[in-house]
């Protein structure tokens, strides 16, 4: 084994923390988990490059936090459970510091929602960081809230507030004008943003469909219309523009607010009759949830401005990362 | 959306063939799918990078089948049952004939194992080829062959031959002269190596311990001896040489049988007893199964050669890719 080997060996073990007893953690050629009757597993990854999908001189903590969060918003946008997760490490160098805060940061928000790392791998890269992240998690298969589940005439609802990592985003990345005092407030929401896990298990009960806003709402509102096969038409005066946007100017914050991405609020959609179960839901887990449209048998993704005109361009998904 | 993005989404369409009904594919937040009762979920991640773990040249259809074969390698080390598996795929620039033989190498595999693609991450890589797979296999608890279960006593066992993907690689790599006779017999060995899921899963009612070998016979035999706290004698006049592989000098024969990994035979350990009964699994799979050793009481991994004599130096490991 040369040099190299052993010292990523040792970097292995920055990432075998003890798991729960009635798994097999990482070490042997798979990791194990079980999965409760009638249930079923939901899984999904993410591959996150160094240039493409974060700063490279990003502070490590919060990349830890961020590559997993991304990954945890997808179980909570199908209703899931978290249930373990694998890491994949690509490092073109070694850095005890660097790896120490990764580690402290993607641990944190696993033990946060009980998400066990298992398993995984890690190696040396002739490029850039590399990171490959799997989640499982587990839901009862009626409950999963698919895409293609949204009926006519359902309500559209967002969680939390809109526009804020796009526009600190925008921020770091040079594209607008970096105002200090107010990326201070709102980079967190690009860096550390928080998977609505409870919310979206609490949801799971009484939405038709779901999805995590990642790409930007009117992009990931898209996806559900088309799988769906129905329309919407949404009310910009409704959407929950975030207090630390105010006074941007307003194209500005119609792209942030319509077309930002990099957020992990879910964006859901509900019969009428569930109005009452959802507003309950927000006041239980303290978790904004506002209704910002509804779907249409007319195909097609429409938004009315305040005055009620029909906004004739509509903006992109814009990603910083896409050169 | 830009360009890039739009051309990166259709490339995902390459990655897109339908999945069992009982499942939900990719185009959601996670993939589903069903574990029977009394089961337990098996996973393995690899991240494959380019320069590191594959030529830059290497034919893309031969990549795709390596990429799942040595993650399904690692199914079948632990006697599990493929039920899907997920491909995250990070891309320098679009050539749709290069994804076209990728894809058709990846599901001709995932075909023949019925371990369909469920879902997965598809991007641009500002830096070379990024491959991450995750498989899932279901395995009964009781069966799974961990690396720690080995008993004092066991005989040790490994499957088909051994040294070809080690010399094939050297001579690929121009660390040793090429010999384009034999390279053209054995490099198959090094690109499409066969993963022993069918011998995995007939073994894991009659063995103790096993594992794939990926990093070379002694230094995957010592994770199974150090997680079971035993040692071994192996006897080298009964390693399984592969015969394409006669007349190289000794030395060199020795490195590639005894540490010559990116090999995805099983190595495993069985009592006695099971002698008979893995005998009749070599010929009912025709597939090659030699007694190489012991565990013993004593600790350390210790090889004697064809006159008796204890060889004092152990090959280590070599991996062509690091530098």
């Amino acid at each position: 084994m040369s040099p190299q080997a052993t010292e990523f060996d040792l970097i292995a073990r920055y990432f075998k923390r003890p798991v729960p007893k009635e798994m097999l953690g990482g070490g042997d050629d798979c990791a194990l988990f079980n999965v409760q009757p009638g249930k079923q597993v939901a899984t999904s990854m993410d591959l996150l490059l160094e240039g493409r999908h974060f700063f490279s001189d990003v502070d490590p903590r919060t990349l830890g936090h961020k590559a997993l969060a991304v990954n945890l918003s997808d179980l909570a946008a199908m209703g899931a459970s978290p249930v373990g997760c694998l890491l994949g490490l690509g490092l073109p160098s070694i850095d005890t510091a660097w790896i120490d805060q990764f580690a402290q940061g993607f641990y944190a928000l696993a033990q946060q929602h009980d998400c066990p790392l298992i398993g995984g791998d890690t190696t040396r890269s002739l490029q850039g960081i590399v990171l490959s992240v799997t989640v499982f998690g587990t839901v009862d298969s009626a409950r999963a809230m698919r895409r293609s589940a949204a009926q006519i005439g359902d309500e559209i609802w967002v969680s939390g507030h809109l526009g804020t990592a796009d526009i600190a985003c925008r921020m770091l990345a040079g594209v607008i004008p970096t105002d200090p005092e107010r990326l201070k407030k709102i980079r967190h929401a690009l860096e550390m943003p928080v998977p609505r896990l409870a919310l979206g298990q609490a949801l799971s009960r009484h939405v038709n469909s779901a999805i995590d806003v990642s790409d930007g709402l009117l992009q990931d509102l898209g996806h559900i219309l088309q799988a769906s096969g129905c329309g919407a038409l949404i009310e910009e005066s409704a959407l929950p523009v975030h207090a630390d946007l105010l006074g941007l100017p307003l194209p500005l914050l119609r792209q942030a607010t319509l077309a930002g991405g990099d957020l992990y609020e879910l964006c859901f959609t509900a019969p009428v009759s569930a109005h009452a179960a959802i507003q309950k839901i927000s006041h239980a887990l303290n978790i904004p949830l506002t209704r910002i449209g509804l779907t249409t048998r007319q195909s097609g993704l429409h938004v009315v401005d305040q005055a009620g005109q029909l906004l004739p361009d509509l903006p992109a998904g814009f990603d910083h990362f896409r050169i």
